[in-house]
């Protein structure tokens, strides 16, 4: 059961100029599912990604880094769900290079301007042949109205699509930013989430898109855990089509930060929704962690409450356990941690004072915040400048049955 | 539901010389449980200790420090349940001295030859007067028999007593060894266990000991994990009272590895009962690392797995997804990591041959080992000549129950 988290108004779901995406019901894991989604963008479309730190990193990720990195100008993706198709060596290495090769000879482009992305089980052989039975189903049925369609397409375990598009001027000129994203569990930064693209048709040039995916990525993907597994898979995609009039050609300019912040705004929004729909999940859970002494500093504190299955079953329960707090944080291995100047508030109601509990502690209040469904928790360390977010969910009965499920 | 977990007959649990335990019903969180111990020893008794790294240290464990570090004897011990008096500030550091000074004054001997230790919940104020009045009884009942009640009265969400035992002979002269341990969740190493108290009648000097006590737990308790949390009351504390006559001055001597090897094994197998009693454990899972780089990659990738919630319930439902396992072993964080040389046995049966599900993969009888109760996973890396051994659980349904439930 996701936590508040909403679907969009088909009416505020806006298409991207250049951008169309066919779906097909290729059969991968389930019969009679949207499971095999390609996307197809205009000539001068610039792409940038990036992928899993996982050592793992599954054949389809390393492919889209090679044709990433050959610099040619990227025409299409291909994404299917069911099968990650990693931990599956050569022979799945074969199967990612032969889907563009398909896709490619349809699309009438050469093979290296396509991304290959899967998702689903790791280590379990790709159907090859019913995915590219299902490639010329998704071509004919490309088309610029297919972004909700494709969220559902890419989902595994997520019980609900997640879309944020958003509208804006520049010169009198409207711009389109539209993405989706889909993860539920194996959720933690490192590359967030599991796979996410996010179209505009601003022109940005290449060099500055790669920059701006990874600055997006670090304010919003990498800022998430459901349950601190980091997936072979996770790849985040921005493409810029230019089909919009506006040219984005240095970092300096007013256009170039209104356009960075609206992607952040759409990265983050996304993010949030894969917390929201986090497998199990009940409570969607800030924490900030400010007065610290370095960005490391403040997310090893941040990730060591938000990974601990203590931490997390006490906001299930709504058991205001705030002590687990404490001592996830005093395992966070940060040196020269001062525990005595640690001050924490859930919502604003403090509870811990220089690292004790707080002597005017109102207990009925904070029972009250720990029953609700959005939280936030705020740990100021009083060591240095750095403040950082990050967001997190609750783990319950449901997240146990959901990964012991997941499978058979 | 404890996975295998025996409590040995009662003739089979040995006294040591020189040690008495006495037991009593404080009322410190419940009423009518055994909540309260204490441990007095012979003269000339030698106790060394370590406590959990944890920057959030407890009052109790910050006076035991002061108190092993001044030099003197340690004439006995007092343990509570129910309340940890960890996140207690001032208020909890006077309560643990407080402690010591009663229970001195009634065993006439100097406060600071008393160590105190308290395990339950964090930030909870330490209920003193309950205590202190619970010291006479303890004291009255003061007995060397009374070891498997000691282990029953350290007991916070344990479902059952960790007690082990053993007796040995050097030079015609009878040896033994009795140790008993508490823990069952915020369990994982850097002094691994909540408590753990091992007894011997030989007199080893000082010196010796604290080094002794440092080279076992890292052979046991500093090798285990149930949920990843590290206790801020963490203390292992080995007591040698030298009544056997047998008297250990050289770390050189036959004596010294014969003496270190039956505590190492008695330590095991207070860690091994942690995990088989961790919350909510169906399963007991030992985790091998071989041809590492070093100790602290062969453990990364050991904790890696341990720690994964998604590995935890696919053992839990004895679901075959070791891509699971692969994903954990590629997020340790292990620099250099070949993944292509990686191999994988569950039990003695191939899993993984180069970083790639084996040719040979035997579904059917690598599912019937998933379904039992005692699992091996050996991961061999190919790198260098480490081999790291750790313990872990699964994680079912009754571990969100037991901590959604465990104060409210």
């Amino acid at each position: 059961m996701a936590v508040n988290l909403k679907i969009p108004d088909e009416t505020k779901i806006f298409p991207v100029k250049g951008i169309e995406i066919g779906i097909a019901k290729a059969g991968i894991k389930e019969k009679n599912r949207r499971d095999l989604t390609i996307f197809r963008f205009s000539k001068n479309t610039n792409v940038a990604g990036i992928f899993t730190k996982n050592h793992f990193r599954a054949p389809p990720v390393k492919i889209c880094e090679k044709h990433l990195a050959s610099g040619k100008n990227i025409s299409g993706l291909v994404i299917n769900t069911g099968i990650a198709n990693a931990g599956t060596g050569k022979e799945g290495l074969k199967k990612a290079i032969k889907t563009c090769n398909n896709l490619g000879k349809i699309l009438n482009v050469p093979s290296n301007q396509i991304l290959p992305f899967s998702t689903g089980i790791v280590l379990e052989p790709l159907p090859i042949e019913r995915l590219l039975n299902g490639l010329p189903v998704a071509v004919n049925n490309l088309n610029k109205n297919n972004w909700l369609n494709a969220a559902h397409a890419i989902m595994t375990t997520d019980t609900l699509p997640k879309i944020t598009s958003n509208k804006t001027y520049i010169s009198g000129k409207e711009i389109t930013f539209t993405g989706i994203s889909k993860g539920s569990g194996m959720i933690s930064p490192n590359m967030a989430t599991m796979l996410s693209f996010i179209g505009t048709d601003v022109k940005i040039s290449k060099n500055i898109l790669q920059k701006l995916t990874i600055d997006i990525a670090n304010k919003s993907f990498n800022r998430i855990t459901v349950d601190g597994d980091t997936s072979t898979n996770d790849s985040f995609i921005l493409i810029a089509t230019g089909q919009s009039g506006i040219n984005i050609e240095s970092q300096d300019s007013e256009n170039y930060i209104h356009i960075r912040d609206n992607l952040i705004n759409i990265a983050t929004d996304l993010a949030k929704k894969i917390v929201r729909d986090g497998e199990g999940a009940t409570k969607f859970i800030t924490i900030i962690v400010e007065k610290a002494n370095s960005v490391r500093d403040a997310l090893k504190i941040a990730y060591s409450i938000a990974k601990s299955p203590l931490v997390k079953t006490a906001f299930y329960s709504s058991d205001l356990n705030l002590g687990r707090v404490l001592v996830a944080i005093g395992f966070a291995n940060v040196s020269n941690l001062n525990i005595h100047t640690i001050n924490i508030w859930l919502n604003d109601i403090k509870v811990i004072t220089n690292g004790n509990r707080d002597d005017f502690y109102q207990k009925d209040i904070l029972q009250k915040i720990m029953m609700g469904s959005e939280i936030n928790l705020r740990i100021s360390l009083d060591m240095g400048n750095i403040c950082e977010k990050i967001y997190t969910c609750d783990m319950s009965h449901d997240y146990i049955s959901i990964n012991s499920a997941y499978r058979s």
